[in-house]
């Protein structure tokens, strides 16, 4: 999405055409439309409060309570509703989105390049494919067994004095954990790590329990409620029962006291941060994996921002002594190569990682990436593929640099107005305190005043209250745009 | 997969090059390989049996209790190893895989050209895309709001005398369901069907019951175990406890005997059903949607075969009249257009389906798509924009319409042998009975007698025992030659 909207309309068909299921020879797929506001699109679908209109018939399947027990909708798609209305009201304005996290400028044309061929080589017998492994495509030795080569265009970025090409499981170990022992089959490559986040709640199931930072990636805690880990949302703290929620604030430098956490089966902990924008320290990281290990926990450990980390603090848990007997890393391009739309993530589970019973972690989540999830996209496979080259790399980290720049902006303009920011050097993220007042009631004020779409910080858990997000992910003149209304607004 | 095989091997990293995420001026990929055998593949992973080795360190987190009740590996991938194995046992032999049912002909250019120009845009700031609305991309008016609009080539295939363009929701409930009352906002756009029936076992909970046709689509009882919907594994009967198994038999021409059915909340339906490939007739899918109505059931319909139907049996659920009240029904492209690597798939929940309470199971799952999944690959979607364009439809029912050949060969080949053949007509499988044998047994005298990989029909279920799939998804010469090799095994 780019960050400056117009107002714009839906259309929804209203069609007379056959279907093309009645005989072959009718493909008319044209149709009439009627332009919708905006405010009725999907996204204002997902808040769960239950429906006005009601038809004579209803099914005797009971809602799963698992679903009543969430609040309101997803944060995200809420946040974009209230743009939408503002839009609406303001049909002149020009919108700034510094909001839910989304990429904006194009992917590296190595990349694309990479992905297009792979496109057009689907139409041809040589290059085409089908099912890849559900784990990641296969390899294939084409100096041994030409006739066995299906794809071509995996070995594009594989030097030619290399004897052998490298899947991209393979690719994926060797880039980021070349030298921290996690293999080609510790990697299981998906369609991203909000994906991901969920098969690993139906691999623990209901019956583990789980910690969060607090304030934390919403994805975290509103699947564990989707799998029946928790108990009722308590709205006096705002909370939902059985979930240990670890208080992240600038006090302890938004890094637990774990010395006040409970024993969790499952800890989520994401670094950099989303939305603080702050990064654990190896020391830091060392505590947790040894905190894990005398609670047998298990970390989920989030590391989908860690090329923004401009100083030494890991990368990945796996730069911990012993975090491999400990924690998953889940991670994605997305927010490196601008695959939030591609989609293409990936997903480390060792097989060092044992259940109590000595049963590997990884052959389930093996059977549940087998048995509920069918593969990435080949093609953005291959565009993976080509993130993790040499010039990929170098295009990629080109990109970050860029948002980087862009959180300088942000966090240079809140500090010259007096406000104490934190995040940002380490994460596409700026998180800015506005002590004592309501995340909403901010993030209200900013739309209503300067057009621009923050996120509430309180939408990330309690402990986001009087806290906004502030998105580096923006086009140059919109945070420039932006930043010279915060301080109007602000001065 | 191409349908020969030759024996090849995996490469795995030993590399000593430095990760990505230290520093950003090492961008070193290349790697020294050793070949390792085939069989350690993934798929042999997805084998659930207690690992052997095990480490001083095990965390104090339970396996999944559901998970241990899955028996052996899922379905398919097991197949792949035993194909494996074979290939390694006879290194020589030209491997033809009528198996996994996976598609093997190239996907046609009109459809592939639109996914490479897609891919080509994203390099671009006008072509640019980030995350779209997770239930699918969303619409721009370009002619009223060019600035507002993002993705030029969503609107490739809308005829220029269109005053607005479709997204692809809008197409496919346009294509596929013109005259049948579904709407833009009843369609959710996914990454599969595979993966819109896991998300649909999330959606329903842990305490639905559910029936499947047996013999069905493994996926089905799988992710239901994997939820806890069921109880253990009956090895004597060869069910799980607590699904209701609907036998489906040349007796009674593949269609259940619903007298004989119990009330479950769920009932999954697949027709053209996999693997039996036979069709349901609109007077039985009527009774279907009754006996649904009658227990308050709701049906998860599958129609990812429903292009392949040759006569006037339905294509949809909701050709039946009161459909909407108590169906949901999801579908792919996978087997229309070659899409099984490229992975597009859809699931309309109909608005007029209500639980028990009256609230819209529409809005729940729409919670869940937005929750747990993050929109299809919008190089994808571009592709299934074409796919649905008149051109796209033309090419797909030409392209159905060579596999269906395909079965021809096959029927007439089993046929002339004088065994008992099912499917094949309306489906691209072939159903063929081998009374009193073990499938497995068949399975593994046709693999070591003529090197073709079939499917053994117990792997579908009970109900599947003394039958193979042959699946029609290869090369032309390949089914030829398989057939030739059928013809002396059988003669």
């Amino acid at each position: 999405m780019s960050a400056i909207h117009h107002p714009r309309h839906l259309s929804t068909s209203i069609s007379s055409s056959t279907s093309a299921f009645l005989g072959q020879n009718n493909f008319n797929t044209r149709t009439q439309s009627v332009p919708l506001p905006v405010r009725n699109n999907g996204s204002c679908k997902c808040v769960a409060t239950p429906s006005a209109e009601k038809t004579a018939y209803t099914t005797k399947v009971s809602r799963n309570a698992n679903m009543a027990k969430l609040q309101a909708g997803y944060l995200f798609p809420e946040v974009a509703r209230r743009k939408a209305a503002h839009i609406l009201k303001y049909p002149d304005a020009e919108v700034i989105s510094l909001g839910i996290g989304d990429t904006t400028e194009p992917i590296p044309e190595v990349i694309t390049s990479a992905m297009a061929k792979r496109s057009n080589a689907l139409s041809t017998v040589e290059g085409y494919s089908g099912y890849g492994a559900e784990q990641g495509e296969k390899v294939c030795l084409i100096l041994f067994y030409k006739n066995s080569c299906q794809n071509p265009l995996l070995y594009r970025h594989v030097d030619s004095s290399s004897r052998s090409v490298q899947p991209l499981r393979a690719a994926i170990a060797t880039a980021f954990y070349g030298h921290l022992g996690i293999e080609e089959d510790d990697i299981f490559v998906s369609d991203g790590a909000k994906s991901d986040i969920s098969r690993l709640q139906v691999l623990f199931g209901s019956g583990v329990t789980m910690a969060v930072q607090d304030p934390s990636y919403p994805a975290y805690v509103d699947s564990s409620v989707i799998m029946g880990q928790t108990k009722q949302f308590q709205k006096d703290i705002e909370k939902y029962a059985n979930i240990e929620y670890m208080s992240c604030t600038p006090e302890n430098g938004f890094f637990p006291d774990l010395s006040k956490v409970s024993r969790t089966d499952i800890i989520f902990f994401c670094s950099p941060n989303n939305p603080t924008g702050s990064a654990a320290s190896r020391e830091q990281l060392t505590r947790l994996v040894q905190f894990a290990k005398d609670n047998g926990s298990i970390i989920v450990y989030d590391s989908a921002y860690a090329l923004y980390i401009s100083d030494d603090n890991p990368r990945s848990i796996f730069e911990i002594p012993g975090a491999k007997e400990v924690a998953i890393e889940t991670s994605s391009f997305s927010k490196y190569a601008g695959f939030t739309g591609v989609r293409l993530g990936w997903t480390v589970v060792p097989k060092q990682l044992l259940y109590s019973d000595g049963f590997p972690v990884a052959k389930d989540f093996n059977r549940i990436v087998c048995t509920c999830f069918n593969g990435a996209s080949n093609i953005a496979q291959s565009g993976a593929l080509a993130c993790v080259s040499p010039d990929g790399l170098k295009a990629i980290h080109e990109v970050i640099g860029f948002y980087k720049e862009n959180a300088d902006i942000i966090m240079d303009t809140f500090n010259s107005l007096g406000f104490n920011v934190y995040g940002g050097k380490n994460a596409p993220y700026v998180w800015v305190h506005f002590p004592g007042r309501s995340s909403w009631d901010v993030f209200s004020e900013i739309l209503e005043k300067t057009h621009v779409v923050t996120t509430p910080g309180s939408g990330f858990g309690p402990g986001g209250e009087g806290f906004v997000r502030v998105s580096a992910f923006c086009h140059r003149s919109n945070v420039l745009e932006a930043c010279r209304r915060f301080k109007q607004l602000y001065k």
